[in-house]
């Protein structure tokens, strides 16, 4: 009953994981300003942004020589991920409770409100109220 | 730049702790068959159980008076976390590698093949390659 698909958890499935991956995803691509806006430990932000990169979600990318300086970028599999969070996120929103129901999920470039919704691609259906599992063809 | 609907990540945003819930989702409720199943510590078992019943989204049944034991079922919050779990598990059918992506998503009751995709739900389109950011109104 093992399933391996769920894998995926062990490379990103943490709380400063995700953080880190939210941030960049809103052009906070330097060490210091992700340290700064998650109120992370160095060693902590280090760690997570190693384990992102030796898992495909980050790649980093000098941006100064001197000093040497470095960001990160999402690649195709960082930025793939992106919709997961928002449904995460958006799951928070409404179950969270307090200050976080007030909020709106908003896309920077129309200024649309969304509200995320995870359906079945091939019938545009809700999954909810279906129980899913991952299994060998 | 804070955002508190992140809060959610607090909460159930760490691997074991979405392991239980799909666990749980597939009908494995009882402490022992969740920790034979998941190859996990009783003791963090057991925090993980606490943690997600305190944050309301598991609820506590006695199903035995002698010797006493519980089982976990899912509250509602806890059943409206199961699509993004799911989409979580297919991204990383997607982009984990190895043996997962040779693994598919079957609806358990119809048997259908099921591709998760996170969608505005407004319009129905996909929130890939959008960026979205939560903001007070």
């Amino acid at each position: 009953m093992r399933v391996p698909s769920y894998g995926a958890l062990s490379k990103i499935g943490d709380r400063w994981s995700m953080l880190v991956l939210r941030d960049i995803s809103l052009g906070l691509s330097r060490f210091d300003q992700m340290r700064e806006n998650l109120g992370i430990a160095p060693t902590m932000l280090t760690q997570r942004l190693q384990a992102l990169t030796k898992a495909g979600v980050l790649e980093k990318r000098r941006y100064s020589e001197k000093p040497p300086r470095d960001e990160y970028i999402l690649t195709q599999a960082g930025k793939d991920f992106l919709p997961v969070l928002y449904a995460f996120a958006a799951w928070g929103r409404h179950h969270g409770g307090g200050e976080g129901e007030s909020t709106r999920l908003i896309d920077l470039e129309t200024g649309d409100t969304v509200e995320p919704s995870v359906v079945d691609s091939a019938t545009g259906k809700s999954l909810m109220d279906r129980t899913l599992r991952f299994t060998l063809p």
